[in-house]
């Protein structure tokens, strides 16, 4: 499939509905705010399937194009989703008729009767980008929420799948007139008080280890309740080990519950982290993986750091 | 003058000394290294002057440029800098002989012969780049420095300033086959221990005001002591405040010795900042402002919520 034949497949549909995935993101959401919008442009009916776990982050991007309650779509499309096990469940009805599958992540497991994917894109929001683009004109209203997608995708292209054609498709949303300062600012230049505090803390009580190389940094489930956090103030929270100048392992438990810890481990070209979980049940890719094991938070740190030093040994 | 007249300038130069600013970034360095190397390209001779204040994230930028000692140059060249007082005091002997300035400061002072200021673009490195490819080849050698200097000044294209001509001249870049990623990861997403700590210090002890409005964080000379801080660990750490979600102004305060406090003002829309540091005897743009004042932490800390109080009410 061609991006042309994506365009074209879009053009004779009608009455469509576009899924997102759980735990929805700005290139989810962005995608399938920025299609919606294009295939209205063009006449059509369309609407984006109620995800459940959206966070005001971005709500104002979705919620115009919510479908109302008993509507009944003749197509269905998703966006950025890589399995049907990351549909909302509200999504169940649609899962097993969904025509077009549009995507970026390398573990897609083409489940729709057709599919794009594109693992070299960033975002799939560089994919609706150039899908659109066939479709009609990109107005602000489409270029905004690609924006977000690439953006998020690409923690504001810092990340190290950003590449040219990343910057070159954000200079041309950018000459739409889009307003992408604000963007910018609520996105990647905001924190909650919560989240700054509990960064604090985790900072404050680092622990290094292997020469100041391994970084550990922990998020006890006492201090979760003491600061009253949400999940938004815990998300991504594993980012912030791997920041310390000087390590290239970085890892962060978080307990989930009582006996009960989620490892996350970040890590430079000396450590392999797939491997390092896989002695602990986990899994993941070379740079980044995680598990969850049983144990205190201190039994399940000797674990972490043996299993560590024994990849690096091996 | 054009960006063509300017090739046409340094076309005709030949033994080029380019001098950079005090405290220098990664626009200055940047924006001279990419020049100096295409000065080279066309077999000239070319040096950066020494900069004594060069912090070892962009020496590796500007070494394979210094100027050896004794070394006498023909012409002289300033890129980034906004006035002559912004240069170090070795350039002394140089600064009455600059023929040409290039720069985007809004308050350029026009010191040098000719000059070419674009207040429009975010990064220094902007004008270079087009100067540069009316140069010569846009080599890897030539298109890294030129990243550093826009990504520097562009927070890695988060700021405001960031354009659709920002993203154009990146995509240009990057597709010379240059490793972004290494440059995103040591200059944005690297902390030191000492700066992870600090950081950790102020949220910790950040404090809150006017509904939650205003926030202040303070860097008292004790921390800094406590922790060995250098310069580059305290650099720039008036961002933090500017993150707390849900305030339009963020303050900082830093203890410069007893008795002396450095104030960093940010604001939203709803506060000028320069007119804050104007009753504290500073000064600055309507968004970021500063001021030094005389007193303990406590009774500065009075002192700008009181200015702050006055400008908001007046």
């Amino acid at each position: 499939m061609r991006i042309s034949d994506v365009a074209a497949r879009l053009r004779a549909m009608d009455r469509v509905l576009i899924l997102t995935h759980v735990r929805p993101d700005g290139d989810t959401i962005g995608c399938a705010a920025a299609l919606c919008q294009a295939l209205r442009d063009l006449g059509k009916e369309a609407y984006l399937l109620y995800n459940p776990e959206i966070t005001s982050t971005y709500l104002p991007y979705a919620q115009p194009y919510w479908a109302p309650e008993g509507w009944q779509p003749e197509h269905v499309v998703s966006t950025d989703v890589a399995v049907p096990d990351l549909l909302p469940a509200n999504a169940a009805l649609y899962r097993g008729r969904i025509e077009l599958a549009i995507d970026h992540h390398p573990s897609h497991s083409y489940f729709a009767a057709e599919s794009y994917v594109d693992a070299s894109a960033a975002a799939c929001g560089e994919i609706l980008s150039a899908v659109i683009r066939e479709l009609t004109d990109i107005t602000p209203a489409i270029a905004l929420p690609l924006y977000v997608a690439i953006s998020t995708d690409t923690g504001c292209f810092v990340y190290s799948n950003t590449t040219a054609n990343t910057h070159r498709i954000a200079a041309e949303l950018m000459a739409c007139g889009i307003d992408t300062a604000f963007v910018n600012k609520t996105l990647f230049r905001t924190k909650s008080k919560v989240r700054l505090r509990m960064e604090a803390h985790m900072a404050a009580h680092m622990e290094l280890y292997d020469n100041d190389r391994v970084v550990v940094m922990q998020i006890p489930l006492s201090l979760r309740e003491e600061m009253h956090a949400t999940e938004a103030d815990i998300e991504e929270l594993s980012s912030l080990a791997a920041l310390v100048e000087g390590t290239d392992c970085a890892i962060t438990l978080r307990e989930l519950r009582v006996g009960t810890v989620k490892i996350s481990v970040r890590t430079g070209p000396r450590v392999n982290a797939t491997e390092v979980c896989a002695r602990l049940g986990g899994g993941g890719h070379r740079a980044a993986a995680g598990a969850t094991m049983n144990g205190t938070l201190d039994e399940v740190k000797q674990a972490v750091l043996q299993a560590v030093q024994e990849v690096v040994g091996a």
